[in-house]
């Protein structure tokens, strides 16, 4: 018998002891020994729930339990999270998490106190949801040198975006149906200005260089500016809108990472990753490129990637179960001045010939319908586009670089 | 230092020679070891090799050389290569493979064989080239029951359809183009008539149910009767067609499994997946859609996922390193006769009213320049499909299922 606990009876926490038991046969054959869930922590009492009787509203209970091998911290937030997950390794209990916040901002150290105490800090449902991702990674993709992750990370967001191309209805309207579905939070803010985003390709783009990358010091744009105007031109470009993370690695494990929206071409994979799910695009040296979707949000998808590592861990009680290398030193992150894109233009009809002056060598793109004029720039540097398009002023209504 | 010997210096095996040379820091790295390519097993000599001096003919060397923990089989066939993995796992030498054939019809034996004897079979190589397949079903989507896989595993004919499709040219003269790059062989038939994809879903169904999957038993049907005519009504059904492997698995884990061309609507993500690509789309009872893409064949991916199972084996000497459920004994297939469908017939014009009567409540399809009929019947079985389908005699030209 393997006990696990669980932190937290919210959606992702329920999902986690509903795929324990639904699941039991296929999870406890996996992990050798027949998994049971023995406590759920939660300040909340749930009369009439099945698994009432296993809520404790202390976490001593959970921590000075010998039976306890394992739990599964599905409360977010880096507060009481992150302290009980530090009391959980320094017991040797392993930890399973969902808690992407708490992994991009204290991941290293805490791999390294697991590894201390013989014991795993996992974490595949941070990233991508139910998409198997942090162990292709970290598990399967280990005879590559990773160049370049570019990523379809936030299910809010490309949801919105989604309905906006097919219904050609504007942003605002589009969110309020999100929300309205269940889709987006009341607060948008962590999903539509990309933060969600960038927590995750921080998360990722240290397991591609095995250095700690500082989620705030990412460049981070969200799709608050997009219209529909946007979404016809790209279409007269063959393209579609989607919110990218991208992260690159280049010989000496120096970072370029940014999450912005991005013209991607319609022939590429991410561009039919649509409505809420979530697509990761890999490039590794050797194997080309490699591309893992699904859903990248949800109770049960998410917990079925946490109950994952709960049977990892099963497997591999009193010793660390999946080399992670991810270093606690800070990683080298390029600023995104450098970076090379071409950019969409979208601007007044008056501004025709001085945008052919200030980016000569582009192309036009008309929309029907539209009164405004598209243009495609010449693949330059971030700080030398900004500099030039400062000379459009007013005439700029919206700038958007193509993947 | 981790010492490694590769069997067969043909395209795959000098590609795992060089993902070793090149990516060593890498590998090495993620091993926790040097790696180090020791000896390469084959009949001929390579004058002018780099590697010529790690040559040797006689398998013995191989297996006398306690040094040596780990062993790639990538030679092919089901003869020398099996003689040899079962002495490799005999004398608990761990076996990296990308032998699908022999992975098809002795996995189970060979697996048991590794455990016995405390080492690895291990063959991510052998379905999806370089995709992570076998170690995400394994290891990652171990909360799940996998209740489907759809699959496109075989280059060649992804290839060849891809570019009957965007050309509009017939089946012989796109395999002669694809021979002419090294996209087909000389003799095609392992491809074109669905073999190849047929190995391979046997695996994949294998180790969706842990028991052994019959390849020879499995319903397979190849694309040499798809003609630019198909791929006209099939756009007007607004699809395309894909040589998919599908296997699904049912409560009392009986497995119904088949190889063949499918209409897919254009909006399924393996509709995007063209040319030499490969993609496995999975369906598991609580993460939903889970889809892996990816160079499904090639040196470098190929020899890439035989490396990272040395990476794998190299963390686990003395022990089995990944628990693959997957018992000698045999699944239990069901016949394709009871295989619930919807088909695509492509008819002479005079068949017009006779398909209405034998398949009544379906769809016609018009397509530009096709002087034949096309018709889309209701969902029905098999069996019936192939009974009623007989009164249409030689006006039915092509039927083609729909995914």
């Amino acid at each position: 018998m393997m006990n696990v606990a669980v932190l937290g009876y919210g959606t992702v926490g329920s999902g986690v002891v509903e795929v324990i038991e639904r699941n039991n046969e296929q999870v406890s054959s996996k992990a050798g020994d027949e998994m049971h869930v023995k406590y759920i922590l939660d300040l909340r009492d749930f009369p009439g729930d099945p698994y009432e009787s296993l809520v404790v509203h202390d976490f001593n209970v959970i921590l000075e339990d010998p039976d306890v091998k394992i739990v599964c911290e599905v409360m977010g937030g880096v507060g009481a999270a992150y302290q009980f997950t530090r009391k959980c390794l320094e017991a040797g209990k392993s930890v399973c998490t969902s808690n992407k916040e708490l992994v991009a901002k204290h991941g290293a150290e805490l791999l390294a106190l697991a590894r201390e105490n013989n014991c795993s800090y996992l974490f595949e449902a941070s990233v991508g949801g139910g998409i198997p991702i942090i162990r292709p990674i970290n598990k399967a993709l280990t005879a590559e040198k990773l160049e370049m992750i570019s990523a379809i990370l936030n299910g809010t967001t490309n949801y919105i975006l989604t309905r906006m191309e097919r219904e050609g209805v504007g942003y605002e309207e589009t969110l309020k149906q999100a929300q309205e579905l269940g889709y987006a939070e009341r607060n948008p803010e962590a999903d539509v200005e990309g933060y969600d985003a960038c927590r995750k390709i921080a998360i990722l783009s240290s397991l591609m260089v095995g250095k700690n990358v500082d989620s705030e010091k990412i460049y981070t744009e969200g799709i608050t500016k997009i219209t529909p105007a946007d979404f016809a031109f790209a279409k007269a470009a063959g393209r579609t809108i989607k919110l990218l993370a991208n992260a690159s690695a280049d010989d000496q494990d120096r970072v370029q990472a940014y999450v912005a929206p991005a013209l991607v071409p319609l022939e590429h994979p991410l561009a039919m990753v649509n409505d809420v799910f979530n697509g990761v695009f890999v490039t590794g040296n050797m194997v080309g490129d490699v591309m893992f979707y699904g859903r990248g949000a949800g109770k049960l998808p998410t917990a079925s990637a946490v109950v994952s590592d709960v049977v990892d861990c099963a497997r591999h009680v009193g010793r660390t179960s999946i080399v992670c290398l991810w270093e606690p030193v800070e990683a080298k992150l390029l600023s995104i001045d450098t970076c090379c894109k071409a950019f969409f233009l979208r601007c007044s009809a008056e501004a025709k010939a001085q945008l052919t002056e200030v980016f000569p060598g582009g192309t036009f793109l008309s929309a029907e319908g539209v009164d405004e004029i598209g243009y495609i720039t010449p693949v330059m540097e971030e700080q030398e586009f900004a500099k030039k398009s400062a000379a459009l002023g007013d005439a700029l209504h919206n700038r958007i670089r193509l993947a």
